[in-house]
C-alpha cells in the first residue's frame, strides 16, 4: 500500500493548467503516478486527477491548501484533496434483499473497498446475520409512513456519531427526504435495477418482463432530489431471451446490480469520480 | 443448400401438442432438421417452429393445408408454412443515412441474407450510388407534409408491383400512416438508435448524451401504430465514456445499428420469429 | 416448487425420435413444461431434454426405467431421468482464494442453487470462517506430495460417507490424480483463470498481462485427465486496458470466476448439461 | 474539421516529464485539446499523447523538432509528431474473403478512417469490383511460392510510388517475408480470426468448433516475423452455443472481425497507439 495523495480539480477550461499543476507538484518534489485530466468542450470545463507519491514531497499537507491556494485563485479552480493513509467511513442502509449488502461485505473483507463500514442500517432486521458474519456493527430503525421524519433523524444522528463519509443504498426501499439527500449531496450511492432512463421508479423488472426488452440493466447513481434521476455512475446490462420468466430476469440482474453498485463503490472510494452537471467523469 | 419446409405454430397450451406435430410429421416420413418450441406460462401459451427436409417427404406441398387441418382445428392452432425454396422479396426504405443501407447490400450479396431485394425506395437521391454498386433498383419519391398520402399510394403500388413480402426502415426518417402500417403488420422492421424504451422518439443520442448514459443502445422491432413501441426482436448496447462527445456517439452507434437491424432481417428471412402480444419468441 | 421430471436423452440421430418421447409421455398424461432438442449434424448425434410436472402422471416412477426401457432400446438411446424432489449433493474442494466459495455460499443460501452441501473439503484452514458463516460442515485435509495418495482415500472416503453427487473445485490449487478423477467422470466442475485453451495451466493472469491482451477470461469445465483440457460448460470475458496492472486483472478476473462457476454449477444442478465427445450441450 | 499537431512520446520515467512538456507547449501559446498519459511502474516507462490546436500555437512547425530537441534529449525521449492536416496513406492487402474489404472502405467512404487509400492490392481479381464501386485502385499480384520474392518486390515497389505509410491486412491469406515485415515495424495491421493467444495459425474457426468454445473472438495486431504474435491491439468476442455449426461460426466472426479491424485502423490513423515491448497502450 503506497502513501499517496490525490488531487480532483475542476475549473473553466483555459491554456496553462496542466504546466500550473504539474510545476506546482514538481516544485515541491512530487513522484506523480497517476495522473488523467477531461475537458468537455461543450461545457467549457476542465477536470483533472492526479495521485503521487508522498514519499519525497516536500510540503507538509497540513501546508498543502495554504501553498496551492494562490495556484487555486489564478485559475478558478474548484479543488480537492484526498490521502491514501486515511480511510473513508461507509454506511451500508439495506431493506430484505440481501445480494448487494453480501457482495460489499465480502468484497470488503476482501480488501477490495479500501474503508471502513462502522455500520449497517436496516429498516428490516432480517440482514443481521450477514453483518455478524462480517463483524459489523447492524442498526435496525423501522420506517413507516408516520415515523419518517423522526427515524431520518435518527439515522442522521448514528451518521454523524460514527463520522461517516458516505452512503451507499444496497436496495433499500426507502425514498430519503429531499432534506436527508441534499445534506449529503453526491454522497450517496444508489443502485437501481434498470437501464436508466428506462424504466425508472418501480417494478423496473416486472416493467422490462412486460415490454419484451432483450436485454436488462443496472444502473449506480448518485441520489439527487429527482427518484432515479442522478449522475450515472455506472450501468451494465445482461441478455435475457423469451425463455426468461420474471423470477430469472430478477436472479440475472441481482449480478448486474452486485456488479454495478461495487464498481461505484471502489471508483467513490477511489477518488476517481468528479461530478459536474447531472454527469459523471470516471477517471481511468 | 437444403430443401427444406417450416412449419410455425401457436396455439393455447395443454397436453399433447409436441406429440401432435411429431406424429403428423412422422406419419408422411419427414426427418426432422431442427425442432424448437417456447411454452409462456403466464400467456397460456405454446409455441412451436419446426424444420424438416422435405427429401423422403411424402406429402406434396399443395395438400399440406388439406392434411394439416385437421390437426390445426383440434388444438386451435395458428400455423403458417414456409418453404426455404421460397425466397422473401424485400423492400428497403432509407433517407440519407447509408450505414445501414450499406450494411444490408453488402450482406445480401455475401449471401447470408436469403432473399431478394426488388427494389430501394428512399425519399432523397443520396443512396443512389449505393444501389447502383450492388444493382439493385432504386427509387426515389419525394415525401412532404404536402404529399404525404399520395407518396404512400405511389410505395404502396410499388411495392404491389414487386410481390414485395417484408419491409425494412433502414433509418427512413419518416413515419408510415397507420393505414400503411396496418396494411404491412408485423412485416415492417425498424431500427431504432436507441435502448428502448429509453429514449423513444425524436434525437436518442442527443439525449443520451445529456443524460450522461454509460452504454448506448440500438433495438430492432416490429412498426406498430404507436412510434417505437412495436415488438422488440433484437437490442443491443456498447460502452461509452466522458471522453465521448455527441459525434463519437452516433459513431459507435451506426455500428450498434447495423448488427441489431441485420440479425432481425436475417431471423425474420429464416422464419424464426413468432409474434405473440407486444413481445417476440427468436427461436434459436 | 413444482414437483417435475426430467429426462435426457441422447442417441443416434433418426426419423420418429421426437413422436417417439412425445408419445410416451402423452400415454401417461405428462403436462410437458420445457423441451429442447439438439441435433449435431456431424456427429449424427441427437440429443434431448424433456421436463414434465409429475402431478396427473400416470406412471409410478419406479415402474419408469421398465416402462421407458422398449423406447430407449429401440432408438439406442443413452438416457437418464432426474426429480426436482431430489436434491444433489454437492462438495465443494477450496484452497486459500476464497471468492468463488463465498459466492457459492450466498448462493446456496439465497436459493439459486437447488442443492444440499454436506461438505467444504480444503487442503488450508483458511476458509474455515465462510463455512462458519453459512453452517456447512468443513473438513481440513492437508495435502503434500508425500501424502497425496492417502489425503485422496481421506477425500473418497467422505465423499462416500456424504453421499456426493458431485464436486467442484473452487479455485482448488491441487491436481487430481486420475483415479480420482475417472470415479466423477462429468461431476467434477472446476474453474480455471483464462479464455481455455489460451492459458491453460500455471499463472494464466501473468501470462495475459506479459502477452498484452485486451479481454481477460474465465472457463468453467469439467475435468479430465487432461489438465484444463473436459469439456468447455461456459466461458466468459471482460475488457482490460494498458492502465491494469497484474493486481487489477486479478480481481477483474475474480468477478469473472465467480459468475462462470456458478452458471456451470446451477445448469449441473437443473440438469441443463449434457456432454458428448468433448463438448457439452447446454439446454436452454 | 480542426487543424492540430500531435506528439507522441515514450521514455524512462522520471520526475518532472508532465511539467516539460506542458511548459513548452504553454511556452509557445499552445491550447492544449486533449492529453492523457501513462505510466508502466514495471518497465519503468512514461508515455503521453498530447493534441493541441494549431490556431495561436506560435512556432513554425519547421521549427519543431530544433526547438524541442534540447527538452526531448534531457529526458530520453522517444517521440513523434504528427498533423490533423496529414492525412495516411493506407495500403489494403486481401485475398478472397471481402468482408473487411468491404467494411473498411465503407467507412472510409462515410468519413469515419481518416486517411488517403492510394490503392488496394490482393493475389486475387475476385474484389476488383468493390475497388470500383469505391473508386480505389485496384492491383492484381499473384503470388505462388516460386513467384513470392519476386511479387513482395512488385508490391514493395508499388508501395514507396503510392507513399503508403501503413499497411492493413484485411483476410490477407499469405505470409509476408521477415524482411518485409521489417521494412515495415508497426506499420502493417492484420486481423487474426480467433481470440489470440488461443488458435494462432490456421483454421482458428474449425479448431475453436472443434474445442467446444463458448465465445469466438478476432484479435487485431501489428505484424512481427513470429506469426500471429505481434502487439494486440484490440480484440473482441461473440457468444456462440451448441447450435452454432461451424458456418455460423464464420458468419458470426466476420462481424467482430470488422469491428475489430477498423478500430485498430482508426486508432492507428488517429496515433492513438504507442508499441512498447510485445504490447500497445491505445491511448482515450
Amino acid at each position: 500500500m503506497r502513501n499517496t495523495a490525490c488531487l480532483l480539480v475542476s475549473c473553466p477550461d483555459r491554456k496553462g493548467l496542466v504546466a500550473a499543476i504539474a510545476d506546482f507538484l514538481l516544485a515541491h518534489n512530487a513522484n506523480i503516478l497517476h495522473a488523467d485530466q477531461h475537458q468537455d468542450r461543450e461545457a467549457g470545463l476542465f477536470l483533472m486527477r492526479v495521485e503521487w507519491d508522498l514519499e519525497g514531497f516536500d510540503l507538509g499537507l497540513h501546508r498543502f491548501e495554504e501553498a496551492f491556494s494562490p495556484v487555486a485563485a489564478k485559475h478558478d479552480m474548484t479543488w480537492r484533496l484526498a490521502l491514501s493513509s486515511v480511510k473513508p467511513r461507509l454506511a451500508i442502509f439495506v431493506s430484505k434483499f440481501d445480494h448487494c449488502l453480501a457482495d460489499l461485505l465480502y468484497r470488503h473483507h476482501a480488501g477490495e473497498l479500501y474503508c471502513d463500514i462502522p455500520l449497517i442500517l436496516s429498516n428490516h432486521p432480517d440482514t443481521h446475520w450477514l453483518a455478524e458474519a462480517y463483524k459489523i456493527p447492524f442498526v435496525h430503525i423501522d420506517v413507516t409512513k408516520e415515523n419518517k421524519a423522526e427515524a431520518e433523524a435518527q439515522q442522521q444522528a448514528l451518521m454523524a456519531a460514527h463520522h461517516v463519509d458516505f452512503i451507499v443504498l444496497a436496495r433499500y426501499m426507502q425514498v430519503l427526504s429531499a432534506d436527508f439527500i441534499n445534506a449529503w449531496q453526491n454522497r450517496v450511492i444508489n443502485i437501481h435495477h434498470s437501464f436508466l432512463p428506462a424504466f425508472h421508479g418501480a417494478k423496473p423488472y416486472q416493467r422490462a418482463f412486460e415490454r419484451g426488452v432483450k436485454l436488462i440493466g443496472a444502473t449506480s447513481h448518485y441520489v439527487t432530489e429527482v427518484l432515479d434521476d442522478g449522475p450515472i455512475i455506472e450501468q451494465d446490462v445482461v441478455r435475457i431471451s423469451h425463455r426468461d420468466d420474471l423470477e430469472d430476469l430478477v436472479q440475472k440482474g441481482a449480478d448486474l446490480e452486485k456488479v454495478v453498485l461495487s464498481r461505484a463503490v471502489k471508483w467513490h472510494i477511489d477518488n476517481r469520480i468528479l461530478v459536474y452537471g447531472n454527469k459523471t467523469v470516471v477517471f481511468d
